[in-house]
């Protein structure tokens, strides 16, 4: 983990279980401090925050990161889909001249997107999972529906992205860092497909204007350490990250 | 052009023409200083200097703008094929803590490649064009062949980048950039398909490793004003462009 590959140290380290943010220290060989509160991250003398927690955690500690004037990377990008949270973080960013960052976590293209923002007609998100990585969704429960009955590949539902992260909560940062790069939540277009036969999570975005066309496909195998994510996830935040402590030559929008 | 969208201001301009450069400033409303020598342009200053010249420009000034502790951004990422101007350039960086940032151009998806770039066993381009817009390359001449006696959609080159970007000059942005982001240029296999039928200029990337999949396909039409390159090209510059110069919210790794 802490392999010094990136010119960046951990210095202090926060959970809400004191038990995980035990564990997480005992596997790094430069050991951060443990802080009592979110507060004692950002009063340090640091230089980024990284939330890697949830939705809840960005909604608590973001705003007081920013105003402590320290830069912020957000994986649980979902948090951003709320308007009020998003103004209110965009603001601060500005009044205390800081940046939030979003790595691109289980997709690949918003390089593009963001160049083509201006000129977007239409934006989709196709999402295809085995149904077992989707059990557990509300949707299941609204539609009095299982996982189960689903025995060959079935397009269950199809809305806007709004609709989609509160139906499907395992795909908001997906669906989220989309809306946000692109069209928002409400004209970005999902589908989810359930297949049985799916041995990865993949997701196939198409977005059309004047630019002309784009068309971006991951087909991602699991993270070894937290199979309900995907690797790639893992692998953009760490790219992310090395990007914000190294200078040198920088090869992509 | 000079909008005012993005909190940034042209300052200085050099061309080794000067018709050129008389021609751009009479585009804009804030008119910046013609200076007579690239030398001009990074001793001023400034905070960023944006080569849009071509691959001599880059071997020739580049290195006295890192000297001169600015930032570069470089269009003609071509230049940074040869391998030892990669390596003084990088050292430049480091050792005057200075950053070259290359826009993804007319491609996408160097997001997600950078950050599986450890993991990447295989890097294809595929690049489709009307024969029209090969016309011209040493390909051709080499291959005592003509551009007008394609009729049908036809592969005409597959080799390693290196040798593409050799043979089709017009392509060596995009092999460049997919190079440099992934495997290199003797790792990345190229094709070149020229297709009388093809309306757009399109660039298709697959890639595989341990991570498992991506594909990139950005079908692209031509920049209006300049329509040797696309559209794709010069908005994601801008964005480059806006994401050098703003605070905020940051989407995309």
């Amino acid at each position: 983990m802490d392999s010094g590959e990136i010119p960046a140290a951990l210095t202090h380290v926060y959970d809400a279980s004191a038990e995980r943010a035990h564990r997480l220290i005992s596997r790094l060989q430069k050991k951060p401090q443990l802080v009592a509160n979110h507060h004692l991250l950002s009063s340090q003398s640091i230089d980024l925050v990284v939330e890697a927690a949830s939705q809840d955690a960005v909604r608590d500690a973001a705003l007081s990161v920013l105003q402590n004037r320290k830069d912020l990377m957000i994986m649980s990008a979902g948090a951003l889909l709320d308007e009020s949270v998003f103004a209110v973080l965009e603001d601060a960013c500005r009044e205390f001249g800081r940046t939030i960052y979003l790595p691109s976590g289980a997709i690949a293209g918003l390089d593009g997107l963001a160049s083509v923002r201006s000129e977007l007609e239409e934006v989709t998100l196709t999402t295809t999972k085995h149904p077992d990585s989707l059990r557990g969704a509300k949707f299941f429960a609204a539609h009095d529906m299982s996982a189960d009955e689903i025995t060959k590949p079935t397009t269950i539902f199809r809305g806007p992205a709004r609709n989609a992260v509160s139906m499907f909560p395992a795909n908001i940062n997906v669906a989220a860092l989309l809306s946000l790069a692109g069209l928002g939540a409400q004209r970005t277009e999902v589908s989810i497909v359930a297949d049985p036969s799916a041995t990865k999570n993949s997701h196939r975005i198409e977005a059309r204007g004047r630019f002309g066309r784009m068309t971006f496909l991951t087909e991602n195998v699991p993270d070894q350490d937290n199979p309900k994510t995907s690797r790639l996830a893992a692998l953009s935040a760490v790219e992310m990250l090395r990007r914000i402590c190294s200078e040198g030559i920088r090869v992509g929008t």
